[in-house]
């Protein structure tokens, strides 16, 4: 007798007609007036349910089998059936010859889990439940997907894989809120003579936060290996309860030695048709369930991206383009601002209706470390905007010219000292080099259709919400 | 012209004679009497630089090629040129047509890189500049390919990978020191009127701190998918400056329902064969070169573990062991004490001479969570021990039954609030589930010989160390 998962049934990996056992949860019951019962066991293996069938001569069949609510775990044995579906279609179930109940479930009608559905809010609030409705243990599979796609994806184009710190004494933006991280005893704190927190008593011995991004340590890994990407924890402290923010999320930063903004573009092309390839490959199941239930464009939009070849535009020329495509915007359109979303979705879906790359940003729109262009108004920076979504990769060629650098640090009011190991990449050996961030979250809300990414992370961490 | 890299090169990927060009890094520069100079230039892309052959009738021979030093940058175009050794190795070089200098070193002189052996502790001084030596670059591909190796086992095995939260309200251990996370203004802080500091102000309404373990959420998981494992940052806010010991590091927590403490341990068995496996086919020559310049066991020790049926021993079985076998130990060794290294090192070197599972440890030394045995005295806890490092995977069987596990939290005062959703895995469905975790710096200095785990991890962080 062979322990099995539900996939390894439903996907006709074991003969007919052997003797199997399959451990999982009851999605539901039915008792046929013939005396037999028909159970529903999922494991999480796959996307739909094994059904068992359960004859009533089983000895526990009264006491245990009629008694089975949604949310028992149970032990079934029996033997593998397969009928075909008047569409050909094979149907493959158990012949239960033993079931052994495992868990029951505390009090079922008050079971935060019935098999009716829920909405969104409600199973954010047991999230500690919800992996085990259909919606998010889909999520869950589609998650472990596209993170296996995406360390496949760089680990067979040379990239190595870079854990860069999550305490951190830098502030890789200058901008963006951090969280502080301490040990000092808040109810007892020391001060320094001039009324300051005396952070020398704290443990780093100086104040430390959680970092915002990997990247300028990625570009430290990046000008020794050449090819480096992080895939980790990232941080930000707003206040902003939105359905696109959260206070943690995963980010992947690719960073590439020797490289050009178009090269970091078109990285990003690849990378994204290469995991949504996967995808529709690897997860048929779950994907059709998002088409089906959350957005019917979840498929068809990924095949979409997949054969799309992406457009390019320069900032100053999408500028000229929302000016003059007769269409009202909310925020006013001129050269120097920062594109909405209104204007992102708008070249996206109704100007070229293909994923979009916009370069080269005027320079204060950007971070200190994006590399000046020639005409000294624009930086090498660019943001990839997706038809469905906006905004899901931005990047930038980094400059790497010690004495451009220095001149950004010092034009946005920031310290050298502090980047002394950021400027020594450029004192020792330096090279163009080009990267990007894709929010991973933001990835996965795109792919399943799912609007507000606190449903697309296992337990989201936001202002006021740090349950689980 | 094909930009390829020093790997593509040196493991014959292209044709001899075409011409190519490769990026990189200066290692080294030689010049011959005869006006020909021999530059070792390495990317990152594999262990050995490769050589490339000037000419001094290359137009920038005097200006450029004769000034170039350790850490330059330079792309090289030439044709792929192959010698065959006496020993019939075959010898790649590139003979150059055009060398294009990148960046210069600033005052070669000073260079902290210069091409001489530098301290480990010297090393960590210039975290920013490390990865560029043979030994640090060498740890980075291997760090790659073990994480590689992890996430391709897990998948291969039906594992997901779930990313549990990093910033939590809750304590794993019910022990282990913490980071607050926070966004006070410790200048001004305000206080409740019993005058404790009012954490209702703070980002998340109430304390909020770094996790030291993602297993009780990894339990949430397995608890609806069945089989699941983390690979996240985890962090100990513990003062102890040791080898062994980094306030922020990487762990791999599989969790698996359905599951006992036997299959737990034959699952990490499974698991660390596989990667080692794997690093011995992926890294050979970064492996060659940890043999010859770290540990002259590095590749011997992989292979025997590789071939080795692990022991298993119950802990009591194992303290008679210590008892009887004549050796004086440091420590006493009585039925209830915990294990210190030399006991764990004495029973996998010289007892076993393979790595060994002690299983069922006395409670009074195990967490809460760890299932408790029909004795009453002992929990089902297991600790891999493997020979030349010790302890490498901890894990246990979980407890599955709620009143049990009621008496657990209590015996050890904990307040059963705090787990409601932990004791709710257990009335709703509960099943037999176990797990381990893996400290992934532990396992990288096990296959390196690296006896300092804060220089297997890019950028250690500890009691008073938060650079870079």
């Amino acid at each position: 007798m062979t322990v099995i998962t539900v996939a390894d049934v439903l996907q006709g990996h074991m003969p007919t007609n052997s003797k199997v056992t399959i451990n999982g949860w009851v999605r539901t019951r039915r008792d046929s007036k013939a005396g037999i019962s028909f159970i529903d066991v999922y494991d999480g293996s796959c996307f739909a349910p094994l059904q068992t069938v359960i004859d009533s001569s089983l000895p526990n069949y009264q006491h245990d089998i009629l008694r089975l609510t949604t949310g028992c775990s149970v032990s079934v044995t029996g033997r593998i059936a397969v009928t075909l579906s008047r569409s050909k279609h094979k149907h493959y179930e158990i012949q239960a010859q033993e079931v052994e109940i495992l868990g029951w479930v505390d009090d079922p009608d008050t079971y935060p889990m019935s098999a009716k559905r829920h909405s969104l809010e409600y199973l954010r609030e047991v999230a500690h439940l919800r992996p085990r409705t259909n919606l998010i243990g889909a999520v869950a599979r589609i998650r472990h997907i596209l993170a296996q796609a995406i360390h496949r994806f760089m680990d067979e184009q040379g990239f190595f894989w870079v854990s860069t710190p999550l305490i951190t004494s830098s502030d890789t933006e200058g901008a963006g809120e951090m969280f502080r991280v301490s040990t000092l005893d808040l109810e007892n704190l020391q001060f320094t003579a001039d009324g300051k927190v005396n952070y020398a008593k704290d443990f780093f011995g100086k104040e430390a936060f959680l970092t915002v991004s990997g990247q300028l340590n990625g570009e430290i890994y990046a000008c020794a290996l050449s090819k480096i990407y992080t895939f980790g924890p990232v941080f930000r402290a707003e206040n902003s309860n939105t359905s696109r923010h959260l206070a943690e999320f995963w980010m992947v930063e690719p960073e590439v030695a020797f490289a050009t903004l178009e090269d970091a573009a078109s990285l990003a092309e690849t990378m994204l048709k290469y995991v949504f390839q996967v995808v529709l490959n690897e997860s048929a199941e779950d994907m059709q369930f998002f088409a089906e239930r959350v957005n019917q464009e979840a498929i068809n939009r990924l095949q979409n991206f997949i054969c799309a070849d992406f457009a390019q535009i320069e900032y100053t020329e999408a500028i000229n383009v929302l000016q003059k495509c007769g269409q009202t915007f909310k925020n006013q359109v001129f050269w120097g601002m920062d594109l909405s979303a209104e204007h992102e979705r708008f070249l996206a879906e109704k100007y070229f209706k293909v994923p979009v790359a916009v370069k080269n940003y005027p320079k204060h729109l950007k971070s200190f470390y994006m590399r000046m262009n020639d005409d000294g108004k624009t930086v090498a920076a660019m943001d990839v905007l997706a038809p469905g979504i906006g905004e899901i990769i931005g990047g930038s060629q980094r400059e790497e010219r010690l004495d451009r650098l220095d001149m950004r640090l010092e034009e946005m009011g920031l310290n050298k000292e502090n980047y002394w190991w950021y400027r020594d990449l450029r004192r020792y050996g330096t090279v163009p080099h080009a990267g990007f961030g894709l929010g991973f979250e933001r990835l996965i809300s795109y792919v399943t259709g799912i609007q507000n990414i606190r449903d697309v992370i296992p337990f989201p961490r936001s202002a006021r919400h740090v349950n689980f």
